[in-house]
């Protein structure tokens, strides 16, 4: 582990950079590393972002300005990573090769040269924000915008635990210096594609209670995969849906994989433990989130993990009477 | 007008207080109300806040260690209400009462005694935090979160446009006190009661798409609201869903009234006047969001609404065009 000076003074002294973003893009991992992009290539360096894929066009605001070409880099900069399997398509390239990383996962797995985690910031972007400052880069209205645009969406816009006091300081002085906010938060909380919508739809067509209603589950089939022509990222935050009906404790997501087998994603509310309710499958995960894969029919699956959020339940309600 | 500190000084000067929230209330009026409230029993004064209806659930945190009595107030503070009229039940016996009026609505209607409005303010519990300062009120952790409430809940949790570096200080600040802004997040953000799932379920099922895509409708009918057992509550927010939509730029709700009007309610994206539309059936609104009713059936009335937003599109390239 390095101090954020010295990875300032090691982006200082060299003169181009090849900044690496993790598989599947979201706001941070690309924010910070367009907003890394702009400043270097303000200080007359070479910098381009390596992201894996195409560029999602939601977030092609940020290349603005930039200049893009060809050349081998001296220095490989990681940001947001935590691991180098994350690399996907740009593995075999860039494994081994990274001498500075920038990031905010307490599971980082310490795989570059230079090392920079700070897991009490809620994005990486917060970082790139304090190394910028060091390195005495200007902080331009598209830099703004980049930082912003990490901080928003790590945050689920300032809606999560993670905020800290110094996370709201950030977004301030980032308005301050003009940031689109209104604009980057309509296009990233309050855009949904069509497949989305439709899937959404499906999915609460298939919603089912159990318990009394403080058990739900949504199934996602591969016939409704298919009908809806939904991609993976349409698929994002669905299994959100169901812990956020008033009243329900554990909310499940069942998805059919291709293999035939059933993933489900298991939400809780506080004091049950979804990591447990996933363990007795051989899944795992945290308390509030966790999962598992169980090799049956949907509709036994179903009764499988149903009998097990029961059980917590049961348990849940037993501590509680002991508390009274 | 007043400024702030006279607003403190007549809050400090007298003893006994009633503190009106507006009709259908919502996060800021009741943050702003029972964060007063709690700082002015915290002065060892009489102070109750007067709710129209039931306070609803999930702000049920704010009464937290309120002492609640019946008397008769010296003084009357409105917080959040820019006229009279959203007194709702309350009206006949407050009206032309209010001693001291503070709101962040540019409309309000000036009619209390004294007044202190700031339109800048993204929430009047901005406003109220400032207040509390002046007035030398330590501000506990009860008080915090009720200001954060009103914060969170007027800027759609840091999103919209409204939102200032100072709205973000403020936030910062609040946590610093130890604001339980994650859980107040969730209650607010992130729980939906089931008719409202329900409700957006049988929604998604109306949607239809006009001109290539660019122009979307949901279809609130009377047998639909029927049949979801959805409130007035649960139906709000709900306009909101069509322009979301990738590549809409207008969005319609058609809503049947009791009355067998249809109700629409437009919004649209960028550089199309949702006022516009609707003015052509003698309704009106704002740039982006505005509605307007017609008799006549469904069917019928979907059509009227879908060829003016039609000619609006056209506008729209026809300018876009000259602009090239």
């Amino acid at each position: 582990m390095i101090d954020l000076l010295t990875a300032a003074n090691l982006l200082m002294q060299n003169d181009s950079f090849h900044i690496l973003t993790h598989q599947y893009p979201d706001g941070d991992t690309l924010g910070s590393a367009f907003a890394l992009c702009h400043a270097l290539q303000g200080l007359g360096k070479k910098a381009s972002v390596i992201v894996c894929g195409d560029l999602p066009e939601k977030y092609s605001y940020m290349t603005k300005g930039l200049k893009t070409e060809l050349f081998e880099p001296e220095f490989i900069v990681a940001v947001d990573i935590a691991d180098e399997a994350l690399l996907g398509e740009n593995r075999e390239k860039y494994a081994g090769k990274s001498n500075l990383c920038i990031d905010h996962h307490a599971s980082n797995k310490e795989y570059a040269e230079n090392i920079y985690v700070n897991s009490h910031a809620a994005a990486t972007a917060e970082i790139i924000f304090s190394l910028l400052k060091l390195m005495n880069v200007k902080t331009s209205k598209i830099i703004a915008d980049c930082i912003y645009t990490g901080v928003a969406t790590d945050t689920g816009c300032f809606k999560y635990g993670n905020v800290t006091p110094e996370t709201h300081r950030i977004a301030a002085e980032l308005l301050e210096l003009g940031c689109n906010h209104a604009h980057i938060n309509k296009l990233m909380f309050e855009t949904k594609s069509r497949q989305r919508l439709e899937m959404e739809k499906e999915v609460l067509n298939t919603l089912r209670y159990y318990c009394g209603g403080r058990v739900a589950v949504i199934f996602i089939t591969k016939e409704l995969i298919e009908k809806s022509k939904a991609k993976d990222d349409d698929l994002d935050g669905l299994a959100s849906i169901p812990r956020q009906i008033e009243g329900v404790k554990v909310g499940i997501t069942l998805r059919e994989k291709d293999n035939g087998e059933m993933k489900f994603s298991v939400r809780t509310t506080q004091d049950i433990d979804a990591s447990k309710i996933c363990e007795h499958f051989g899944g795992g995960g945290h308390k509030a989130a966790a999962g598992c894969s169980v090799a049956d029919t949907v509709e036994n699956a179903a009764k499988l993990i149903v009998a097990q959020a029961e059980k917590a339940l049961e348990q849940y309600d037993k501590e509680k009477e002991q508390k009274i």
